[in-house]
């Protein structure tokens, strides 16, 4: 009996793993201390038993000056798979510690789709070299793979699929599989083409296995299938794979002949870092990613910061107008940056859910409108509470009547503010086909900002508040 | 040569869907159309070729007060694989209108999970009319379910499944396949079981079918699987899913024995909602679904904003303590909420990386310290720039030398307190088992703000730049 079939609850208590499925610290520093110690053998006894996809994690663990004495004391057991599990920065920089001959072997042993995804992001010296060290059928796969855009099927998709004409039986696909040795072993369906090596349609394998071997496999495919072009954005793939609960999709080129295949494991990489995406990129984070170099994330972030900075001087310019009322009545500062922060709060809040309907597809030109006016509706009530709330409050501190009638009037106004800018700014730079989790937020809360200030230092002014106080 | 196989560059141009895969307004307009006028005829020919996901987002976007006729219009179109797509809330709505028989009938047509995804959300009376009505198999199966907790891999689970002993030949299991006509057809791989029902190995269905018929399938199996618990969490669920590329996963109970599976296409729902609601949470939007009801939204986000309210109050009432200061040196107001603004900023990033780092099982215990350092270099970094861009700045601008310094350090400290907070917030919440995306920004959106207001004011006033200025 194999420990690998105990459930989690039996665990035995030395489990490297905790219970968030995470290596424990322990078993980090086991490891790394054999490594230290030049006990590569312990190191590599330890390390054996891990799935790939815990080595990778392993070495993203291990902290980045280690990691070269680490992959040295585990050698081989760094192969292909564990590669491609590997975050993009730790990988983009092991590569560069790896002679072409490792990587090409590595690469070898992989599906297009993962070979595509360790050699894409090394400089083009380290890939022509890597390239050469393939053998020609591996490398003309991948230099094609290579000739699709970025983030599309075609660097998506593996090439290793099972195509037969519609004309076979059951029974031929199946000698047909047993007998082909060089044939893939890993496709969860079969898809059946034309002469023309065009898709018409899919049979599940439990299809294919459940019905007797003298039926045509035409009578057992279903025609209606999810068709991807093989330059489709790899957002728009994950897409498709959710709303049609796809296993696996045939890619087609131009002329809609049949060339790769993408499968669900490949596409939830993607669904999940799409989706963590918009979290990052409205908070300036850009990809956010942890790996990724001190000073590329210093240049990312800061630029991000300067901008922001732009904006807060914008709205400190306007507070600048009216520095006189402030002069005369103190009590004006101090009030002011509630009414801008919680019209920021409120546009935030707005924005999130607009920009996130808009990446699922919720939103789309036909309930637009609908949507304006049901964000419209959600501010007028917050901004109604809210501006009751602090009137009220005001008025039991100050005792200052038009003091709390303006507070409170700046208050709604700023709500309705950020009602509308958090619904129309992501929805108009989506129109622009600008990505409108990376721009919005900077729009969003310099209108927030602005307004804030301005309407309720100027209706402080207006009403003689300032020079009355 | 069914129009479905065309690929989408060669899509007519009257299609149904929009580049997105979207439905077109045009279209839903002409259905909503057809419905007015009492054309049901003409609305069902519109909506038959369409599939359930795309008929589940027709109603979606038709909007709340026409739902129902839509509903009777399309009759039967609307079966339980439409439920199954269908946004909760709008479903929810929908449930409410049909009867408990109809709701049997469609509930009965789905796998497990499904029906149970639609009986879960229904009131206890409701839901008792539907399973009375269910026949005694289903019930009983949606019963089990239904005593899994909410969000469990119990209620995830499909429980009809291939599972067949360690000693049968290939050919047994296609001969058992061929010949159950009660079997599944949805299935991906095939468990086996030890003679307690225990899984000891799964086969993809490709082995099987590349294998010749003498083989025992326990030659065929891998033997290292994941096995996930019944009471599992689906976002821990989904990490297994994303982490090991599964295509199916075997679920056991207490005693490790074979209750049920789930199958990948049920996980990238979980991993795309539970990745894209961080967003939604850090901004205070709750889970931010545009189908929610109205008044539930406002209620939701409006405890948010009073929260924010509180911590606004909190951070306005440090500026109270300088009203004095800046009665005599105004220029202060002007460029307080530029320290607080960007430190808020700065530590929002910070956050939005953390909470994704956490989400994503990158951050442990391990990295724990190492990320800590990271970002406070990070924000030491971006503290020292911003400080000479606003000294430089306001020195060319007021030219008062003391007031740049002031401006300058003040935004120094605050850089360094949202890195910090940003960091260790967020990092202590998870150890407190409270999620860090619900609650972690509005700590350090105090914490920036409060600190910035003092940290300016408190270095103008002690200082004596406000009385000298």
């Amino acid at each position: 009996m194999s420990d690998t079939q105990l459930p989690d609850a039996e665990m035995p208590e030395d489990s490297e793993f905790d219970e968030d499925d995470r290596l424990k610290p322990e078993y980090v520093r086991a490891v790394l201390d054999a490594v230290e110690q030049g006990d590569a053998e312990g190191a590599r006894e330890r390390v054996e038993p891990l799935h790939p996809a815990d080595i990778a994690d392993l070495i993203e663990l291990t902290p980045a000056e280690q990691r070269p004495a680490l992959i040295d004391a585990i050698g081989e057991l760094v192969d292909g798979d564990v590669l491609s599990e590997m975050n993009d920065w730790v990988r983009e920089a092991l590569i560069e510690s790896l002679d072409p001959h490792q990587l090409a072997g590595m690469a070898a042993e992989l599906e297009t789709d993962d070979a595509v995804a360790i050699i894409e992001d090394m400089e083009a010296a380290g890939q022509q070299a890597v390239l050469r060290a393939l053998d020609p059928d591996d490398r003309a796969a991948i230099e094609e793979a290579l000739r699709y855009p970025e983030e599309s099927a075609g660097r998506l998709m593996q090439r290793d699929l099972i195509a037969v004409p519609e004309h076979w039986t059951v029974g031929d696909v199946i000698d047909y599989l047993r007998a082909g040795e060089d044939l893939t072993t890993d496709f969860w369906e079969v898809f059946v083409v034309d002469p023309a090596h065009r898709p018409i349609g899919t049979c599940h394998l439990s299809w294919i296995l459940r019905t007797p071997r003298m039926v045509p496999v035409g009578d057992v495919m279903k025609r209606e299938q999810t068709l991807i072009p093989v330059d489709m954005d790899q957002e728009e793939v994950a897409l498709r794979f959710q709303k049609y609960a796809l296993i696996s999709a045939a890619v087609i080129d131009d002329d809609g002949r049949l060339v790769g295949m993408i499968t669900a494991d490949d596409v939830v990489h993607i669904i999940s870092q799409e989706a963590g995406e918009d979290a990052l990129l409205l908070s300036g984070a850009g990809e956010g990613d942890i790996n990724r170099p001190y000073l590329l994330t210093v240049r990312t972030r800061l630029s991000w910061l300067v901008v922001n900075l732009g904006t807060a001087i914008l709205a400190a310019s306007v507070v600048g107008l009216f520095q006189d009322e402030i002069a005369a009545f103190a009590l004006l500062a101090v009030l002011m940056p509630i009414v801008s922060g919680m019209g920021g709060n409120a546009g935030t809040q707005t924005l999130a859910v607009v920009v996130r309907a808009l990446a699922t597809n919720q939103l789309a030109s036909s309930n637009t409108w609908w949507m304006i006016v049901r964000e419209l509706r959600i501010a007028a009530a917050n901004g109604a509470a809210l501006g009751m709330l602090i009137g009220a409050g005001s008025y039991l501190l100050y005792h200052n009547p038009l003091l709390s009638a303006v507070f409170a009037a700046a208050m709604v106004i700023n709500s309705l503010v950020a009602g509308m800018g958090g619904v129309l700014v992501p929805i108009t730079l989506e129109r622009l086909r600008i990505d409108p989790a990376v721009s919005s937020a900077v729009f969003v809360t310099t209108l927030t900002d602005v307004m804030g200030f301005f309407s309720f230092l100027g209706l402080a002014t207006v009403t003689g508040l300032a020079t009355a106080g």
